[in-house]
């Protein structure tokens, strides 16, 4: 059988290249769709990827030049009904993958305009595309990126999607009872709830991937060319934790872990992500049933993901200090966690488990793209989950931020961390 | 004590009205705002009140002239959100009373853009409410109208907004499973979400009224004066199901039921409504709590309604038919309904169950304002589930429906009603 076509939207972000790529190497006829607007928010926060990537039409025209395979680029707005509606009745994917929402939890909690902003453009964007598959491709596999963060942390095992539920005497399947902890999460969860019923009413199909926290930046397909790559965020608004240790690793700060850093969470390596949309795709659910697989491959709590950075780096006999920040969050910071995680292996997952050679490739890349790295990024984040906060520093910080970190060889940052110093200290230190 | 300020967004609608009235008869010091958007879309769907209405100055000049009691009226759409936090802060009220939504589901139905429009604006709106209390009157009680739609139909008892689940031999207390039929009923569960996530992170205090379906047009307060009436909805887009059964009795059509009418629901009267929301504003929940009160007092099936409807017509000696229309809606017909609705009645609620005397009320209210009434309301609704409608009738029909409904004296409404003529066919031989 021949791959289909498939429509990417959110192509230009960190996951949404990774997986056009992966589709496009698998023989999928890529349609990648973005708004671009990730770049302008990068602007208004003041944050950056560390890893410089080029524009859209650059990356689709490298890859093609190099696999004779063909991307086609289309910039398109969720928000934009017709223009959603003629992409599906032009395109005819047999799957839609949908990563194009604002994904930062920090982002939604910075005021109401960003609250509003990331509600009404995630849950509008996924209404616009839910009515342009029913009108116009109602056989076209919806596979939606979701979160684990639907899920919060329930004190029993977290399921896949539905649970069955015995109650004085009756019993249901019902959808697994959620409790998102940010606005950006409950937007999935909107999302979430608003997909399966128009697979009930409609007879759309989807599958809905709530996945963990992704890390790593390298895929098979993005190590072909420097000029592939995939954006990498470690600030506190966009970057990811997993990431973002390794980058204060590199440049000698230490790993600022919020509150006890109890919180448990799953875990999963870009390329697990690839691999997941690929499996869903290739294995897809009947018309009229909605689906959820829980995509990620480990749990870790951020405190025991902070000693594995740490553990790391003493294996190259670097030593790294982790400080403890006050929790900008509101969330449990000792808590049981047990999601399982089955359907996607039972599907043919091969996961990438976390080893050091990963924390010390994305170490070795922050290392190489060191004059990037904003520090004051690194430090406690300006947003708080109580009173919310700006996305950027203060001016004076900021202006400070301006003067890039020096990167630190080896010795260099062989230190012995005896208290704990502040990270301006660090930083100072670090200089 | 004092009665204090509160704060009613949504006051020019059926149940914000009459909450209104209900609650500055009690000593409070009512603000009574609204966007006046529901007479806009009476006049974009073609719908209106079968009570005349009068303007909002209109009737709290009269209510005040009566009473002696000041209704302060405000113009106030919530999708402003400065002007929601002007008069949150301004006002400083001791609840506020939320029903400032579109609720209705047909209307959510009809397209992506009535879909849209509902989310963004229920779910927005009241985002902006949520800011507005974190910033300027944390302390003040959020009374928010949810439905009992959130729900569905699960074949478990529904409890009141949370249940303990045990599995895996651990336990949990969380948020009830959740399975909403539209559009509508979706934005009122992501409401409930987003409201739940406030009062956690910011300590908010909510309570969440699961509302059940609401018929009748008289309240105590209501009944001082004709010019203090509130509106009272009969059509497929506006109308509940026993308000409409009653008008289509009055004018001698048949009761249109929805496929095989098992669709079982909780039902009360207006007048526990008000009651409903008093006794929530004399109970608050403790700061930081999120409470959920299924708001209803008996359980009806559609087709058991419609024969409730027919048997306080035989009392009077009047045959009144029933027809089995397909059903517009995608939603089971025969299924498990048992909701557990005690925590109103604890407060000390003391329901008016629905009686042949509150039809008789409302038929008799009907026939005195049979002019108005539009009969092509009352056949098979334009708007389905499935591929949406518009809420219009096609102009042909709608100029038809311009004449209004002769309204039959008893005699005349009396005949065998063998077999079941077509809506058409009815309306012609009412005539």
């Amino acid at each position: 059988m021949t791959a289909g076509t498939v429509l990417v939207l959110g192509a230009d972000g960190y996951l949404g290249w990774a997986t056009c790529l992966h589709l496009s190497a698998g023989g999928y006829q890529v349609i990648a769709a973005d708004s671009l607007v990730r770049r302008r928010w990068d602007r208004e926060c003041g944050t950056r990827s560390l890893i410089p990537i080029r524009s859209m039409p650059e990356r689709v025209r490298l890859w093609q030049k190099l696999t004779g395979r063909r991307i086609a680029w289309s910039r398109l707005d969720l928000g934009d009904a017709s223009a959603v509606a003629d992409l599906v009745a032009q395109a005819q994917p047999e799957a839609v993958v949908h990563f194009a929402e604002q994904r930062s939890a920090p982002f939604s909690m910075i005021d109401r305009a960003h609250a509003a902003m990331t509600q009404a453009n995630n849950v509008i964007g996924t209404l616009n595309l839910l009515f342009a598959l029913r009108d116009h491709a109602p056989d076209t596999h919806l596979i939606k990126l979701g979160t684990m963060g639907e899920y919060g942390t329930p004190n029993i095992d977290i399921e896949e999607g539905f649970i069955t539920i015995n109650h004085n005497g009756r019993s249901d399947r019902l959808p697994f009872p959620m409790q998102p902890g940010s606005f950006y999460h409950l937007s999935k969860l909107h999302d979430s709830h608003n997909i399966q019923f128009c697979c009930r009413v409609w007879g759309l199909r989807a599958t809905d991937l709530h996945q963990g926290v992704v890390y790593g930046w390298r895929t098979d397909e993005i190590d072909a060319h420097p000029g592939l790559r995939t954006r990498f965020d470690y600030d506190a608004i966009w970057g990811t934790v997993l990431n973002r240790f390794c980058v204060q690793a590199a440049v000698g700060l230490p790993l600022t872990v919020y509150g006890k850093g109890g919180q448990t969470r799953g875990f999963l390596d870009i390329r697990d992500t690839v691999a997941c949309v690929r499996l869903a795709l290739q294995n897809p659910p009947a018309n009229g049933e909605y689906r959820v697989f829980n995509q990620f491959t480990e749990q870790f709590s951020v405190a025991g993901l902070a000693a594995k950075v740490s553990d790391a780096r003493t294996a190259h006999d670097l030593k790294t200090s982790i400080v403890h920040l006050p929790n900008p969050r509101v969330e449990r910071e000792d808590h049981y966690y047990n999601a399982r995680h089955q359907r996607l292996l039972d599907l043919g997952l091969q996961p990438h488990y976390l080893a050091d050679t990963l924390i010390d490739s994305v170490i070795a890349m922050t290392q190489r793209y060191g004059g990037r790295v904003d520090p004051v990024e690194l430090e406690q984040p300006n947003v708080d989950w109580r009173r919310g906060g700006v996305p950027w520093k203060t001016p004076s910080t900021k202006q400070e931020a301006l003067r890039p970190v020096q990167v630190l060889s080896a010795g260099a940052n062989r230190r012995s961390g005896a208290a704990t110093p502040s990270p301006k200290a660090r930083l100072a230190q670090a200089r």
